[in-house]
């Protein structure tokens, strides 16, 4: 970490600062030049707090060297983290493939769709029992009825299912459960983050649509370091000014991530577009940059569909895109290689 | 709402969407061009989601023409909600100030500053008992304790509080508390907010980083639609490529929610800038476009706050602000005038 | 073209609505609902300003049913544009490899540059002249002295060239270029564009920074209109709030403009990312969702790159590149397909 | 500037890092540590590239702790400049009044709006003879004979005009202008910056949509550097992810502006917002923040403006809001004090 102190500090300032860090056990290296002073910090500085560093009125600026996550650094964990859940893997050269509908709606929908997309080479079922929407008044999910049918689903096709949490208080519903997902909008729900550190089943922690990939790396921090170690991360779109997708998918994050962290990148070309017909050009983009795998929406019935119909294929389309998909993989970029 | 339909759909088609939209009881006007076709709806939409619509094969694209919310809608209820507790008022011509610590630290910080923040003027008292803290190594607050400094604090003062929940776990803890302040973070936290609408007390709800002012109402809907009607929303900054303050202020949001709404509005200048210097003149300027109030850090010992010290003022400074904003608010915008 | 009128006007104000319509040859289709009245045009809007529309006093929002570009509407154009310099192609299945330094410094410089990146298999060769530079102190670039070097290589090698143009005046220079380029910042500049519109030559227009895919379009159709139809689209990434990378790769855009229309568009992913080690992935991302292209900066020796050397890569780095993008192309998006 | 250096480099590019800079008559502070090492550079860096520095293969990261810029520098030249033309001020304590018609229509037209906004306090008459417009196909402005007629009204008037260019080209129209308007668009054509460079009149240099505060400073630099030291800078709002306003005013960048340099620097309420009822407040917001002036459209018959009606006041809301706006301006942000 690196200290700018402002021009016209006062001798006792300096001390003081000086006195402090030395007791923290840091290393000092001090350069005074005309207009300005610099203090560089060499020790473990993930304790320090960037804002709170620049508080001190001595202080102009502050520059972090280091990353200020250590379990989901790739630095201190160089090889790729596998996450494997009977067998379905993600990571490591694995690309795991997650499908199926937005909303749990009927047993009959989830086992139809749930048949098709493991033809297809799903690996894992998704579907939404609890669901965050905007409205009050729209549609919220069958709740504990629909982790009951993605069981029975799952009963019946033996894929491991997906889907997401938006409460503590509703964690012993998800015992049997395979992934927890943790959405856009609760990427920063602390509370919510540290007791999903304490679970052992896999986190499935999306970006939310307006976070860095730092800050989607500290909330995969917060996770780790409660103790559970199994967390795929999940890039679905950031919040611009463009107004033909629902949010803009970027890709440039998946090589970032893989290079900071050996953790899994995912990516949902569904809901970061929020239009069917870009969920094959953007799944495409998504293996041919590197991500370990996709999680798509798949609805038998895409026009009716509770919600974000949408952005659904039909079983048919997604065939075709895990098709497609299976034949770029080869092609795609490898990092380190 | 407007449904523009596909350039080639099949009459069968249509025949279903228009006896599926008259069993829901809506008057339907249609307009079919040479190029495309078009089916207004008349009635309460309210119970439509547009994306549900636009996921509809048969249609290209939908157009809300109402606003989804209705408690809080200012076409419902025309007058100025006006939150009072305990005699201290904010909206309706009520200019609320709010002010006090990032976080709450010690009984004397605290007494300290709620002294001098009530001398300046101010009725109510913030404090951060429980903090969102992006890293997991950060300071997380001092929890109930921090909550038990605060109750200490307006028994001594007779300043209302104001303090953030993180969870709804937590709720208990907050029985005492005067006004539950909802962060940007949890904007959209659904189960957080639908169990504050069963709360009898005021909210105060932040705008999130990445959040429409549509969005706002309709979280603030979420606590309405429960039975809670005092909610007080504030503008905190949204997310942008800025990068010399910490977000970008949205000021032209208070008149734009003020037109829309009935609620009050109050503007947050110190998390939203993230920089102390900034705190006066966003204040008056936020004064001046017709904001309800103001909540702005105020810290003793800035320099060594244990968080977002860099955005806190000092009392001296708070009570110059104060002062000028008093002065201001007699020019300041009034909506209908 | 659909307008949603106020709640409350005047008989009068809708009359003298309706006849001005009229007298402009458009058919009207009226819905009067309860709480709003529709009004539906039928005809060519193109040349209605929907600005100019909201702007009147009983109209409340309208709403555009149709796309208001045309030279550059699919619709109306349904085959891909293939530009063609002396062999070279881009658009309708021919993927074109522009590649070369971001400044022209020296032949010496260029020529082994281009040398090398024809050997790579790239079509055309890329070089600045007017360098576009936020600071006024920073390296301009070679100017008319650095159009020389570029026809001396293109003499050398047989690449045509693509370099950009800065000021109208510039143009007589500009003679012998392929291709010109009209760099992000410029992708609003209107008259520059008209004047481009009467130029013989393909135009690569790059989008601009914080420029929507309507707006690059119709940025398009002011080249069009005045009669010069060969141009190439550019996503070069849009600002956001991400500062991982210099902008955000928005590479949605690339099927969504080819749906929208038949001009091919390529990548830039050195000036996209900003991160040399970015370009290889997000290069075989941009070939898989189906770009008709890629432009690639390549500098012999980038560490001393008189700009953006970050963003380069090495003619070994770029053969790597190419070879990778070759083999991934098979397996690509094609739209229709 | 501070280089922060790649972990493991070798000791020759550090001995070639170090002989080259000590060259360029730096002095250089370097601090080894475990991780890390770091160099401090001493001297004028205006001439260092951030983007070149950060190019060497041995720098990982660069931070930039002085101003690129050096004429607009408030550090350079303490004391605010004033732009006086014929006793007509801004900046300084002068808030400047420019009002008019977003375009230039006819003689009748404009004299009327002239007349009305003077009696009103306004100081300038604005007007746009050249119109930089999203579709080729929209009215674009008299052009030539635009300017004839501001010439017009300034005769009957006396009110100094200010008005947009578009192309270098166009200069010699612009002889008799008083003040020239670079558009948002234009605020990066750093070769017409040049050329204003050159010209002895204020210009007035209004922030591109997606421009950061510095990159707004830079392009000011590019006019100073020239010789031209009358520049006068506008916010107008930056484009975010928020549908209600056309842009996102931010206001925090005058108070930060009038920070960093001692440039006057006024605000556009209309263009910001794009919403006539919004002008008020946000011109009451700006004046209370600590701008130098307000640059308004006023139309005398804004439904049949031929752009951007939507955005313009009438003479009578025009005067009201001028009123306001004295009336606020003693109890406004006044930096230092």
């Amino acid at each position: 970490m690196i200290l700018v102190l402002n021009e016209n500090y006062e001798e006792k300032q300096f001390e003081n600062l000086v006195n402090w860090l030395k007791n923290k056990n840091f290393e000092l290296h001090v350069s005074k030049g005309q207009n300005s002073t610099i203090v560089g910090l060499i020790g473990d500085t993930s304790s320090l707090d960037t804002d709170m560093m620049e508080s001190l009125d001595i202080v102009k600026s502050v520059k972090r060297i280091g990353e200020p996550y250590k379990s989901a650094n790739r630095k201190f964990h160089p090889l790729d983290t596998v996450i494997d859940v009977d067998g379905a893997k993600i990571g490591g050269g694995n690309f795991g493939m997650i499908a199926g509908p937005c909303s749990v709606e009927s047993e009959e929908q989830l086992c139809t769709i749930a048949k098709r997309v493991k033809e297809s080479g799903a690996g894992f079922l998704r579907g939404g029992a609890f669901k965050p929407r905007t409205s009050p008044y729209a549609f919220q999910g069958l709740r504990k009825k629909g982790i009951e049918l993605l069981l029975a689903a799952k009963a019946e096709t033996g894929l491991p299912i997906v889907t997401e949490i938006m409460d503590i208080s509703h964690l012993p519903l998800f015992e049997d459960v395979d992934v927890i997902q943790v959405g856009a909008r609760n990427m920063q729900n602390f509370e919510l983050l540290k007791e999903l550190g304490h679970v052992d089943k896999p986190i499935l922690l999306k970006r939310g649509l307006a976070s860095t990939i730092d800050e989607l790396l500290m909330s995969a921090e917060y996770i780790m370091s409660g103790g559970n170690e199994k967390v795929i991360l999940c890039e679905r779109g950031i919040r611009t000014f463009e107004p033909k997708t629902r949010n803009t998918l970027d890709l440039s994050a998946i090589p970032i991530i893989k290079q900071l962290t050996h953790l899994p990148v995912i990516v949902d070309p569904s809901h970061a577009t929020g239009v069917a017909k870009l969920v094959e050009p953007m799944s495409l983009a998504a293996a041919a940059c590197g991500a370990d795998g996709l999680i798509i929406e798949v609805h038998n019935d895409p026009p009716h569909a509770l919600c974000d119909g949408q952005q659904s294929l039909t079983p048919e389309a997604y065939d075709d895109v895990a098709r497609k998909v299976r034949a770029i993989l080869p092609y795609s970029y490898k990092i380190g290689k």
